[in-house]
């Protein structure tokens, strides 16, 4: 039986580079990959291409665009499929495309569409896809040497330091921090209610460290060079840590360095 | 200059009951108490009237009901205004009246729903009054002995120990669960950013027990008696704990015994 790996908001940045990493060193691995608009992802489509009969791409989201490539899809896979791991990548900092310096920028709609980009949408993709890593063969991840705590497969959801509320020193940014902070509670909360099965789901928070991407990119005047990782670095870093995932490190944020992040 | 008080979901449960400490025990201080349905609200209207001149009732909220009683009002209040204390007591469980127990019952428009009504709500609330707590007197809480750290007022989101992610061993309740996580960090931005000026605002989050309210009623069953506050004695408890805040307590959660919660 091949791994088989979901990764969501797989269009462009970290999902994109989950993508490329998982292609090149699980080479038996199949991949799933979700992203909003399939049709724009020129640079995933190329990756896909690459990789003939390893990828499927169905159409997240609720938009028309609704393309895929390959076989199957979300519904097709809740029903029969199986998967070993699930990341789930998509974020937005802001809809301005600036996280807010005061609480003078605070909106409303600007907070709601970050925390449905941010929150709800990685615990939706729980839901359906809690089913498929409840029937996967484990995979990824390092098994727990008792059989009665091994995993069936592994949900990653990328979080951030600046969704730590205990290391919350310079304030700002309320919708990208509260839209972390809910989305680590998530995280919690998956663990607990997918680690009492027989058939257990590691769920754990990564932190990327600084990684320059889109969302990233207003910032990176700030960030000191050697903090400002190529997504490419990041996820290596991060799938390092995912390589040696069990149930004993389920429902925790970590960093990129493998360091545990306060809630 | 009396001290101003503000109550926000002041028509019943804990607000109510905040309203009702706070015209007994603090013959001097005016109250602005909030609520979406004034008109609907008769059990605070009877609090109102027997405390003439004392209590203002703008109408909060989206709807059209916008009854005021009283002079004022959010906006009059917001150009010249001044409160001491800011009490954020409006929340919801769910739309449905009962947390979700497990991922199955997830949707997003509840999710979505919850959120807004208990982080949304609060922050906006905060955004909306810091202007008027930062020209407070510092009415409530005990003043810090150096000069240069006294407080001009006091914002407080009501939380609750289920929004704790490190205190969390059960799971279920997700919707409820992350908003009051978000709320949390939503208290920790706005104690940084309203602690760094000179008119500085504290800012905590109070989890006020299991209280006998509209939202707890379906769980009563599973609460021991000893554990289950009347919302009058859990109001008592909280006020004792706002009446020792200061600056050096800010950004922090604590529980109706005074003790701190872990985010």
């Amino acid at each position: 039986m091949a791994a088989v790996a979901v990764v969501q908001g797989a269009s462009r940045g970290l999902g994109l580079a989950f993508c490329r990493h998982i292609l090149l060193h699980r080479p038996s691995a199949a991949l799933v990959a979700t992203c909003r608009r399939p049709s724009g992802a020129a640079t995933w489509r190329a990756v896909g291409a690459g990789n003939p009969g390893r990828v499927t791409v169905p159409a997240a989201g609720r938009g028309p665009a609704g393309g895929r490539q390959g076989g199957g899809g979300p519904r097709s896979g809740k029903r029969s499929g199986r998967a070993d791991l699930v990341v789930n990548c998509s974020a937005t900092l802001h809809p301005s495309g600036k996280g807010e310096t005061s609480l003078r920028d605070v909106s409303a709609e600007d907070v709601m569409a970050t925390l449905t980009t941010n929150s709800v949408g990685p615990l939706l993709m729980a839901k359906y896809f809690c089913p498929l890593l409840q029937r996967g063969g484990g995979k990824f991840g390092q098994q727990h040497p008792e059989k009665a705590k091994q995993h069936s497969g592994i949900l990653i959801n990328m979080t951030a330091r600046v969704g730590s509320i205990g290391d919350n020193v310079l304030g700002g940014w309320y919708s990208y921090r509260m839209s972390k902070a809910a989305l680590n509670m998530a995280t919690k909360n998956l663990s607990i209610e997918l680690g009492r099965n027989r058939q257990k789901v590691v769920c754990v928070s990564l932190h990327p460290g600084t990684v320059d991407t889109d969302l990233s990119r207003p910032y990176h005047k700030n960030v000191p060079k050697n903090k400002l990782f190529s997504a490419d670095y990041s996820v290596q870093c991060l799938m390092s840590i995912i390589d040696r995932l069990n149930i004993d490190k389920t429902g925790k944020a970590y960093a990129w360095d493998g360091s545990e992040i306060p809630w």
